[in-house]
């Protein structure tokens, strides 16, 4: 790696628990490993031999393969454990679940959970290191770290910009770790959403909350929606779709008030024509599935990393 | 290759859009990877670090199977998702999905759709080459390629050889794939079943319609029951199980009027004793192993060509 | 190997079809198997390019996982079919299912299934070797060999040792492969549960229906709690957890009857605070999570041995 920084972390739990070094150091080490991914034959020997095991307790498409698609690109064997077949049903308490996988000698524990803090809990109890895939409505680190490489990437710096996230901010576990982390590289986060989906003391975490979208908007480098949720409200929050879209969404009209070279980015998966306009996200300024084509970047350098990239 | 045919298509879709001499180049080219599952160690080079993406919408178990053990002894890296754990529950469009999945770079996405065209619609919006294995009630290219594989292995060729396709031709789009890859290979396709399971139109494709069973199978040199698919008729098409055996069962004494060499092919699973008698089913003419055997051969063939053949 | 002992099995069935010797030779075998997963890089070669198809009728977690690793570990394929998504739900029968899968040249196909008897079923009818995962009530070999392994481990022989299992033994298919198990290696099993729990003629397995735990926990060697199965039990046979608790629990007041040395065994999914006191299962005599270790060692000993240990 080009760089002198010493990442001492064994598990990435979120990025509250990162430096901005250690952030900048994840970025470059994603940065020297995406190239593999272009490349005829994707795959390099780092992780020969080693076993990582996914446990999700909530489904997942993307992260999953994401995560499993970085693994084999480095030559790892990979093992997918899902809640529903899980002896979870069986009444095991979590930590047994975990303690039995350790016991198979895993190398790398890759965790969802609906409940925020299940991964802390964990690695307080294992010695496997554990990387957090989202845990309840608290982070989704890799998803954070997938964001800012792509806003470097696009942007060459992510000091000093204005990132505007849009939205479901109580829900999203990508907005929690979005604000604290481009908070620590520097950028200033914008945020902006219904009232009853936006949670108490976030200013703490470094966004300023605006009262109106075109407030959020306004001269902003990064517009960010958020994917409302429907899977995650227990009680609706907004009044319906259509409501939230007259008020909300984001498109061309509205990203008028955006810088010009302003990028669109999103979280996947779209509600189309819900929080984002079809021709935005189309559009030459989204670079969604350039965040999508980063995240493999990313839980390589982050597997990499956690195993001492040796 | 021991053939000077330039193969061209990017995608599988269909048979429909192969030439006769697309096909007896993926033929050769499956005979040639054939012997290669024989060997004490099933595995060639030619998909390292190649990554093989299946997206099936329709649960299976038999061609999902294939395609991944076909993938894995040419050594590439293979990653299922299947509906139920997908994006699409969450409301995302196919096209979303599969630009998603794209983005994370892979060679080839193997698809099953239960919508008729899903693959082709999705082969206009990726660069990734998609290999249909099976679309609604359109075409499984794969299953009629390995059923001519499994017809010349046996027989020596295709050409001028009698065809029986017993059963429920609406629904099967196995009969679609056959009625199509046997006559442009020079055989003649007869098929019979309830008027209620015969599509209009159907001698379009080169097929001719028999009013009896006799008329069918009569000098045939293959004949082929379909399966009853209880799970594609959304209203009962036929009054009873019974009364189709009573029908269209090919049995022993039914098979007095094929050929004395002819070949049983079935393409599986079988419904025992519905429409085919089980002493067929496991007697000497039955070749409806061999078809599941040259399955993982023609799988290989596909993904190889699909990739350039290099 | 360090053993002139000839194994000739090709199944995997039971312990009732295992002789002492094979018993000592498997054990040997997954002993020098054990460290490969202590190494930095968990491969061997000695599996390569060998295919493992896993037929899984009923829910997994664990013996799923471990029978994966250890296949990976000597650098297998590995495929995955659940009863779920299998061709079963499409009424094919057991036969055909397994000879479709057979007819793709796998190596070895592990299954579990709901019915005493189906992996001796399905060994008659194909040529793959056959791993039986769990059958019905009938046995779980894997299971009572990395008992067996652990025993041995700790206690540096198994001939003489007192064994006392406790519970379900009914409903138990790992208590009935332990039973058989240490009693051929000459260790007396001492059996105590619920009388509705305890199968009649189980004395003629070898073991010795004790009507007190304290009789059958006296100076024992082992002390084995069983899991209570809620979801094999039909109709409720013990009046509650909580009674079930009070009279069979395996606490520390229990233990001060066996051995000062004894070790604690348990097949998992531990019901914490039921069959087992939480004290205990965390405790130093605990060997609960050896065995899970030493599970992926026997498994990568078994398909070793089943492929003639080349």
């Amino acid at each position: 790696m080009t760089t002198e920084h010493h990442f001492a972390h064994k598990h990435i739990l979120g990025l509250d628990l990162l430096t901005a070094a250690d952030i900048d150091h994840i970025l470059l080490t994603a940065e020297s490993f995406k190239e593999i991914s272009s490349r005829p034959i994707k795959k390099v020997p780092v992780l020969r031999g080693k076993t990582v095991v996914s446990l999700f307790f909530e489904p997942s498409t993307r992260t999953k393969l994401s995560f499993d698609i970085a693994a084999k690109r480095m030559s790892a064997d990979t093992f997918n454990i899902s809640a529903s077949t899980s002896s979870a049903t069986k009444g095991e308490t979590l930590a047994d679940t975990a303690k039995n996988i350790e016991a198979m000698m895993p190398d790398i524990i890759i965790m969802r959970h609906q409940s925020s803090g299940a991964p802390h809990y964990l690695a307080q109890r294992i010695q496997t290191p554990v990387i957090n895939a989202g845990d309840g409505t608290h982070e989704h680190p890799s998803q954070g770290l997938l964001d800012l490489m792509t806003v470097k990437e696009h942007k060459g710096k992510i000091n000093g910009l204005k990132v505007a996230i849009i939205g479901d901010i109580s829900h999203s576990r990508v907005a929690h770790s979005d604000i604290i982390g481009f908070s620590k590289m520097g950028a200033k986060v914008f945020i902006c959403g219904p009232a009853t989906l936006m949670p108490k003391k976030i200013e703490q975490l470094g966004a300023k909350v605006c009262s109106s979208l075109s407030e959020a908007v306004d001269k902003a480098d990064v517009v960010m929606p958020l994917r409302i949720q429907k899977e995650r409200q227990k009680d609706p929050l907004i009044p319906s779709f259509r409501e939230y879209a007259s008020f909300f969404r984001i498109n061309r009209r509205v990203l008028e008030a955006a810088k010009p070279d302003a990028i669109i980015m999103h979280p996947g998966p779209i509600n189309r024509g819900v929080e984002l306009a079809t021709d935005v996200a189309d559009g030459p300024r989204s670079v969604i599935l350039n965040q999508v084509t980063n995240g493999v970047a990313i839980r390589m350098a982050l597997m990499y990393l956690v195993l001492g990239g040796e």
